[in-house]
């Protein structure tokens, strides 16, 4: 495994275990976390922290798939999310930029969402 | 750039070019497709390439990222989509499997779409 991705790794490892002090260690001081679909920019590793600490409901995040280059990482992971609209899941990824001291400087994260397909010629696609 | 990120550009630039006979040749004839979002599957190259081909609308697409390792490769890229409705562009990721010929033996899309995130904190979060 590459250094970044087992950077990677550890960044969800120690999201799920709320283990901030941990967490902290492995960001730049000036990361900068982005979310493209919601248009939100979070500046700053003390600023992030509370963006996570203070997300609404009960959220885990299991690793899927981890890939790392010299540059770069990227983790495909499974979440749930329990609050007061009842329990809903799914898959996401976050892909990860490095400073030069092997710290993370920027995450950005992308939360797809169930959705209807169009219709395709007969025989083409199973649905599960 | 390792041989997966490489496998996975030219899977974008083959499948933009409508260069079927190229694109064809970076897979395994068994290839896997999945939509975990849409929970659609497409199994061999020949119906992969037909859903590609029947795809409605007209479509175009950019990497922005590659990322590869030994075993895996994800690519992130920018598209636009032109049909009836109108014009929508926006970021998708495709991860790669390979076998050991090195072609590609699975390929899983996510297409995440915009919405609007909850509340937070004043001043945590810039929009844009």
């Amino acid at each position: 495994m590459t250094a970044t991705a087992e950077i990677a790794r550890r960044f969800l490892e120690t999201l799920e275990a709320r283990d901030w002090a941990a967490w902290e260690g492995l960001l730049a001081e000036a990361v900068v976390y982005e979310l493209p679909q919601s248009r939100e920019r979070i500046r700053g590793r003390s600023a992030y922290r509370r963006f996570n600490e203070t997300y609404p409901g009960e959220w885990h995040l299991t690793p899927k798939v981890i890939i790392g280059d010299e540059h770069r990482a990227v983790v495909w992971f499974a979440w749930t999310l329990s609050d007061g609209g009842g329990e809903d899941d799914g898959d996401a990824q976050a892909f990860f930029e490095f400073d030069d001291a092997g710290l993370i400087s920027k995450v950005t994260d992308f939360w797809p969402e169930p959705y209807e397909p169009p219709a395709r010629p007969d025989g083409l696609v199973e649905r599960w």
